[in-house]
This record gives structure tokens, sequence and C-alpha cells, in this order.
């Protein structure tokens, strides 16, 4: 028994180590071809995708997008929340899975990258395995998650944190989260029994397009994520007084819009004034009354910092909130703050992931970047529990969400073989 | 005959003089109560005041106020564009009216004092004539101006300047100004006949509450309006690139805020940085999308400047307009100006009135101050077609079109008896 037994696993060991040799690809041609007919699922006259979440057009993409996955060799379900799961057995039945995945639903009149990259990349690293008879020690599951851009809906489910409240949301289609989630295949009312404990996963990775510029700006190849940043939302409201600006001399005035332009350029001077990749941004302004002939009694403005480390955006927040309170008693104005609830907190990368996407990368001779994401994505989701891992590839001048998104077939398959060899690098490592 | 008219003229004369001794004053009670009896027509809930223009509380107040005038022996007639007017008899027929008056209508929940101290005191100033039985050379006309508030119509009608165009806008009361015209008692297809030609008046007064607070401040009691102030209004845009709030590092951006707030500071540090009562705002701004997460791709402005001069206006908007250019060019943005039309040319009180009111005002012992007139009002129309002069009482706070507005008794009657002793200078003077 003993000497069979070890005949078995070394001759599994053996085959694994022939197919999984540093050459190993997945198929560039049918990898982008898959991704090519899911970008006609919901195409509009524009050129742009309306594949939103819980649309006719999704409900068809999940069909096609599930047989590929039958064909790819993979016990194909959907959870109660919706999500697809195609699942490869291990060979250690002792282990967790490693999962990984990304979404195929998109903003309206969004692009064809933003989720489908990390998807079906997905499913290729899995039929390439198939092809080349590689059986990875740990279960692999590849998760297609249910309505990432309105809400993380799907990964949320997963980790226990969707609440009932977030159902009755009236979704892009038309239907609320709750009927959405009936049309995918799933039971709203059974959610919670999806949600995962830390440690039923050995790891999770996504591969996604960089919805930021960096990479293909600096032509770098593999983007290798540090974490997705924490944002904070604040609204500032300076109160003067509204005047008559034709009756009310220069130096009588007490004009709110004055301290809250000084206030714009504070926190632009502020932010940058920070070594890192930190970013803050005055997306809204409101002046009231908001005519052209009355001198603004007062202004609003939302202020939004994103950073990996909330330590620091708090830090530089609070730099903020004492140039705006000086500013406002310059000006002889009142000033009040709210911080406003965004629940998006920070999901650092799993340092030893890191190091294993950079060094596959490297090997295949990519050029690497370490990046933060500043969009928020499922893998910040899945951090809370399991080890993450997330692979950027470059997204032509950095555009996302909307037609013009692009990234090139070959772009495409460099991602897809990174997150093939990391997977296989993790398998060996994790226990 | 000749001696019997030397006589006349000159009894006449003698009895001018001994009436209009400069110790005549008005009726400082009978004034003020009928001020305060005139504000109970449309009073409102709040305090303030509804006599919107063609309102029914107008209506009524109308009636009260033509009593007035009848009962101070004026000869009263509304003219086709409902103004009210009430003529006095001059000693010589040749010459052309003296003209004075103001408005009685009000914006919605206005005060009590914006528009009625000048109309009441122009029946006061009539009153008190008629009492002393002093008969001045010229005819002398108290004008009741209709729906100033709502663009000046009335006074605009009697320098033919209303189009049939402004006739179609609905008013505050709900009714078009066509319409409202024909509840006054007015008919609006024969507006053309009202107008009058320059020379047709030997001059025009106005008496009002400063709507600003030089004289409250500064304890003045009498302003000698220099003039009525020129406005124009421009439309900036400053157009960047809207992108991800999150993903586009600090240096990557084109924020269209940035420059808009340099802008704003700009305006104001420039319109400063000249000596006189000239004003600039920035009383509206936009910035598109307007999302806490969007960065700022386009940014709208308003820019309103106001001074008696327009060379001077024009001045100071070719040195905004050159900062402006190179805010833009510095930050990498476009931007477009629009100048719009706003119709309002400055009008130049006379000089020869301006000094009169000044010394009449001395004469009684008050203190003056010699200030534009940053807000519009008919004299503004009426200085097309005749000398005009504007006398100013101090607002409390410099507050108006608010039911807080507040005028005391004592310097409403200063402001009439100014106007009265103004009246019986000019007559004097004027040919």
């Amino acid at each position: 028994m003993k000497y069979f037994l070890f005949l078995v696993l070394l001759s599994t060991s053996f085959l694994s180590l022939a197919q999984s040799s540093p050459e190993l690809r997945v198929n560039t041609d049918r990898l982008n071809n898959s991704i090519q007919t899911l970008s006609t699922y919901g195409k509009n006259a524009a050129g742009g995708s309306d594949r939103v979440a819980f649309s006719s057009h999704e409900v068809v993409a999940r069909g096609y997008l599930m047989d590929l996955m039958r064909n790819a060799g993979l016990e194909v379900s959907v959870d109660f929340a919706g999500n697809i799961i195609g699942r490869r057995a291990g060979s250690n039945p002792s282990l967790k899975p490693i999962a990984f995945g990304s979404h195929i639903d998109e903003v309206p009149n969004g692009g064809d990258y933003d989720g489908p990259v990390g998807s079906m990349s997905a499913i290729e690293v899995m039929q390439t395995l198939s092809e080349n008879n590689i059986t990875t020690a740990h279960p692999l599951e590849a998760i297609i998650f249910t309505n990432e851009e309105g809400g993380v809906v799907g990964s949320r489910a997963i980790v226990g944190e969707l609440n009932k409240k977030a159902l009755q949301i009236v979704t892009n289609s038309g239907v609320t989260q709750y009927e959405g989630i009936k049309l995918l295949g799933g039971n709203p009312d059974r959610i919670p029994e999806v949600a995962r404990k830390k440690g039923d996963l050995a790891a999770f990775l996504e591969l996604h397009i960089e919805q930021g510029g960096n990479l293909d700006r600096e032509k770098i190849q593999i983007g290798v994520v540090e974490g997705i940043v924490a944002i904070e939302w604040w609204q500032f409201t300076f109160k003067g007084t509204a005047n008559h600006a034709g009756t009310t001399p220069m130096n009588m005035r007490k004009d709110a819009l004055l301290p809250a332009a000084e206030f714009i350029l504070a926190v632009n001077k502020i932010v940058k004034s920070y070594e890192g990749a930190q970013v803050g941004t005055v997306g809204k302004i409101e002046a009231f009354p908001g005519a052209g002939n009355v001198i603004p009694g007062e202004v609003k403005l939302n202020l939004e910092l994103r950073d990996l480390s909330s330590e620091k955006i708090w830090k530089i927040y609070s730099q903020i909130e004492a140039k705006a309170k000086s500013l406002a008693s310059e000006a002889g104005v009142e000033m009040t703050i709210t911080h406003q609830e965004v629940a998006s907190k920070p999901a650092l990368a799993d340092e030893g992931i890191r190091k294993i996407i950079g060094d596959q990368a490297k090997a295949m001779g990519f050029s690497t970047l370490s990046l933060p994401s500043g969009a928020g994505h499922d893998a910040q989701e899945m951090a809370r529990i399991a080890p993450m891992g997330m692979i950027f590839i470059p997204s032509k001048n950095g555009i996302s969400h909307a037609p013009s998104e692009y990234s090139s077939p070959e772009n495409i398959a460099n991602g897809a073989n990174v997150l093939l060899h990391t997977i296989i690098q993790l398998d060996k490592i994790l226990k």
C-alpha cells in the first residue's frame, strides 16, 4: 500500500512538475477570442457595453461563460448570492481552495475589459491546466462575482458583509438586488449561507485592468498591487453672508466663496506635499444662493482622500482641517465639517503573494511596478477572509468605465500568464 | 394789463418766497403713518411684504395711494403703462414738469421701505406745498412706477424702452406684464403713447433707501447719489479632464477646479486693487460632473462687475481676462468666455442737481455722503430723458429685499425734506 501510494504521489508530482514548467503559457488567441465573444453580449450602438448586472445581456453572457467553464472541466455552480463558481478538484483534499476571478457586469455604457479580463483569464488558466494534465494540490475555484459595479455585491456576500438593506437597492437594470439575484439563479433569502470564514480559502487572486494611467504611461507590463486604498469623505461648509452684489462694498463682504477657493488650493497643496501615492480631490462644490448678482452666503465642498494607510489619510486630513479653520477665521466666516460614511476600508495585498507575483512576472521577462489600486475591487472584500493578491495590466490612457477602455491582447495574455504561474507557485508553497 | 400782470407775478413770487422759507418741513408723523398704512397691504405671516406688482394687494394699495394724492390736491391719472401720475399745476404753463417718485411694488417676502419711502414722500411733499399755499413755477408730477422690481417696467415705458417681448414675461403675481398692466387700469397695446422725449421733463428726482450699508455704518443722514452703476456679466468656463479621483495620480490631473479657484481669488484681488467704489463678484459656480469621486472636468463661473464708469469696468475686466488666460495656460486647461447681455447701462446723476441736493441737506444740518447706487432704480431709466437726481437715506445694516428692511421715521423725514427743498430750489433755477 505504502509503496503504491508513493508511486502514485511520485507519478502525480512528476507529471505536475513536468507540465508546469516555466514555459507553460495560456492560449493568447483563445483567451482574447473569449473576451471578444463576451463583449458581444450587451454591446450598444455607441460601441459601449450595457451589460449591467441583472440585465438580460448579463444573464445570457453567464450562460456562455458557464459553458466555457464546463469545457475546461470545471464543476459549475451558482451560489445563493448569484456568484458563479467553477471548481477544479485538487490532489490533497485536506487543503483549502485557492480562488481567483473577477466580474463580467459593467457600468452603463461601459467598456469590454474592466472585469472580463480577470474573469476570462480565470477560465483560461483552468483550461490551460486541464489540457496540460496538471493537477494542483489545492482545489481551485474560479469565481465570477455578482454585481461588482453596483457595490461588490457577490464578494460581500462571500465575506458575510452583505446586509438586507443593500438587497432593496434598485440597480441599473431596473430591478432590486433582491430580484436580480433571483434572476441569476440565486436565493437572496439564503445569502447568509454563502458566507465563508477566515481560513476557508488558501488565497484569493484577481487579475484586472489598471483603472488609471500609471502602467500605460510608463510602458510597464505588470502591476503588482500593494493593496486597495481606503476612501474617506467629508463635506466642508463655509458660511458667510449672502448680500446684494451691487450695493455691498468689497470691504464689507463676507463672501463664503473666497475661503472656499483658498480651501480648494490648500487641499491640492497639502495632499501633494506628502511622499507617496495618496490622492485628494474636491469634486463637488455648490455656492448658495448661486445667482450671478448675489454674494455667495454659503459654499459646500466635498473632500475625498484615498490612501493605502488610513493613518496617513487622517494625518493629511488633520492638516487640511487646521488649514480650513484658519481660512474661515481669517475670512470671518463660519465653517462646519461632516464626515461621511463611505464604508471603504483599506485592503492590503499579502506580502508573500505580492513577491510571488513580482517574481513570476520577472521570470517571464515582464517589467513590473508596485502600485496601489485607487479603485475598489472584489479582491478588497475577499482580503477580509484570505491572503489576497492582485495583478494589474495596462489600460490604454488609464481609461475605464467608458467604451474607449482598451487593453491589448498581449497585455491580457501577460496578465493571465502571471496569474497562472502565481497560482502554480502558491500551490507549491501554501499548506 | 402789464401792471396787473406785474402785480400778479410779484404777489405769486412773494407768496412762494414767504412760504418756501428754509424752515419749511414735511409732516414727519403723517409721512410715516402713510408708510405704515401702506405696509399693511400685503403683509404676510412672516412679517414681510408680499405686495408684488399686479397682486390684489398692490391693486388695493394703489387705491389708498390715489386717495392720498387727491387729498393733496393732485390731478390723478393712470397712464397706459399703469403708472400713477399725480399732477400739480405750476404758475408758468410754458415750463416743463419737475417729476419725482418711486414704486410701491415689492419683491416676494420683501420689506416696507424699498419704494414706499420715495413714493409716500413724493405725496407728502405735494401735501406740504398745498397746505403752505405754495405754487411752483413748474408743474409738478408725482409718479408711482409700475413693477419696478420686475424690470423697471413703468419707467421703461415712459422713456420708450419697454418692448413687446417684455410684456409676455410672467411676473411674481402669476400674470404676465401684459395682463398685469390691464389689471392696473393701463392699456398694454397703447404703451408706445406713454413715451416721453428728452426735454419733456425739466428734471426727475427719486428718494430711496440705500440698498447697502454705507450710510448706516457711517451714521450719515443723506446720500447724494452720483449715479447708478453699469452692470456687466460674463461666464468663464475652464475645461480640463474629468477622471477617476481614486486612480488618477495628483501629477496626472487636469482638474478644472484648481484654476477656477485661483480665478475667484484673482477677481477679488484685482477688483480691490483699484481706487473707487467698483464691485466684482463671482456669485455662481458649477463643477461638472460634480461627484465627490470624480475630478472636475469642467467648471463654469459667473463674473459680475459694476461701476459708474463703463470704461473702468472694461479696464478691470481686461486685467481679469488676462489673468484667467494665464491661469488656464499654467494649469494646462482650456478656457472660454461668454459676455452676457444684461442691458444695464450706467446713469450719471446731473451734476447741478447733485450740488443742490447736497447744499439743501447741509443747510438743514444733515451730514452727507456722495456715493454710487449699486442697485438699479427707475431713476436710471428716467435719466435717459431728463436731468436726474437721487437722494438716499440709511437702511439699517444695509438690508433690503427682506422683511428686516428698516429706515427710521427721522431718516425718512430728513429724506423727504431734502426732496422738498431740492424741488423748490430746482423750481427757482430751472427754466
